[in-house]
């Protein structure tokens, strides 16, 4: 594809402005549409058909050149930009050069649960951002049905959010409700079994029967799930902890759990 | 414990400014030690006895007042600072106003291994902070008798290193080593299997005798264990992947790992 960088959009641009402000989540709920940065996450963009807009300096037309051919023959638009509106369009220190805008890719709860899953991540006010998508990339890598995001989460559709999933956010169906009591109705409605990760847990995870449809719920990184959501599961589960650490990482103990409902549902 | 902010240092008291530089690795070695900051690191570094010098602002000393009492109950020295002072010697954007200066903690790998190690954690150029905080945390939490860098990592005694490690710095038995050859010899020395974690793996991790005592070499984030590495090993173990992502990241794999060596080695 010939892109002519002479008239490469710059800083200044009023697309490359409107698009720095889709960091923004007001922006982008406005917008309706959200920005990615990488490769990881622009391939992943163009291939499932959520990009609409493709921006790209002249060396990362040259280093992504197959992303950038995809989005063309994909119809998706390719704009050169300056090095400059690079940098005003990322939020990381050295950026790649390739962004996307991206029409709006979150389900709704129900629709997630209309699919008949066999397990689900809930994260329960989720406030990291990095955790957000790598608890994204590893319910997508460990084949569960979708991710719903319950309760005043950090928005999925944020930048960073996008970037730790690897591309996940466009690969398996991301919900986010901000209703948490809701999502736990719609869950018991779908005959899922609702299991809480609890330090005070009243099963092991090797203890409880993972065959069964499963919806996973993770608490917030500094203070947990409540009282009431742990009361509200099935049963309370816990990863057995033998060294002197208190707790795992809101990220580690899901992976280890979603691990383990793979295993069990495909045996 | 009384202290007296009167006599707070600042931001230019020459103990602030020395401990500030700590934040650079050469600054560590000059000085032979090293600074954490935050209630899980500092609490753990006085209970072990590795602080030496405790940095306090008026509101972190009444929020962590047991940690305060307990350092004077260990002789570490108290001190009180000003917020700026607390400004400058956190890297974060919100400080706890509370931070020890620490003696070095890491173990050799030697003196690791002449402990008859079960299992072991081996991360290999591992060049994110957040990765190897996160890696010691959950090798203590599960069980593992020590975590060994190999090669060109992060320096394990960085903040952000011991902030993610959430205290377990100061509880398993860390070392580094780059000579990654030089690791490689003594963990095969030790009789331990070595167990390489590769997305093209010879066997999947359940198919893997986990009973025997283990060294788990974990690759670098953005391009895993180099062919060297993966051949050395006694066996190339993939976690199977279920959706459309190409991978996990290091700390979600690593922590799956050792989850089924500590299940495996405890049953």
């Amino acid at each position: 594809m010939a892109l002519d960088f002479e008239q490469a959009f710059t800083e200044r641009t009023p697309r490359i402005v409107n698009a720095a402000k889709l960091h923004r989540s007001s922006a982008r709920k406005k917008a309706n549409a959200f920005l990615v940065e990488g490769e990881n996450s622009v391939d992943a963009a163009v291939s499932t058909g959520a990009a609409t807009d493709i921006f790209v300096t002249e060396r990362a037309a040259e280093k992504f050149a197959e992303i950038v051919t995809a989005a063309g023959y994909m119809d998706v638009y390719v704009h050169p930009i300056t090095d400059r509106a690079a940098n005003s369009l990322s939020d990381t220190q050295t950026t790649s050069g390739l962004f996307a805008v991206c029409k709006p890719v979150l389900w709704s709860a129900g629709k997630i649960l209309n699919g008949k899953p066999k397990f689900l991540a809930v994260p329960v006010e989720t406030s990291e951002p990095g955790n957000a998508g790598t608890l994204i990339r590893t319910s997508d890598a460990m084949g569960a049905d979708g991710v719903i995001f319950a309760g005043e989460t950090v928005d999925p559709l944020g930048s960073k959010v996008a970037r730790a999933s690897a591309g996940s956010l466009f690969h398996i169906p991301t919900a986010r409700d901000t209703n948490v009591k809701d999502v736990l109705g719609k869950l018991r409605a779908a005959n899922l079994q609702i299991l809480a990760t609890a330090p005070q847990g009243d099963a092991t995870l090797d203890e409880v029967d993972l065959t069964k449809p499963t919806a996973w719920l993770f608490g917030n990184e500094a203070h947990g799930l409540s009282p009431e959501l742990l009361d509200a599961a099935d049963i309370r589960v816990k990863i057995p902890l033998r060294g002197r650490a208190e707790s795992l990482n809101l990220a580690t103990a899901a992976s280890i759990c979603l691990y383990e409902s793979a295993k069990a549902q495909n045996r």
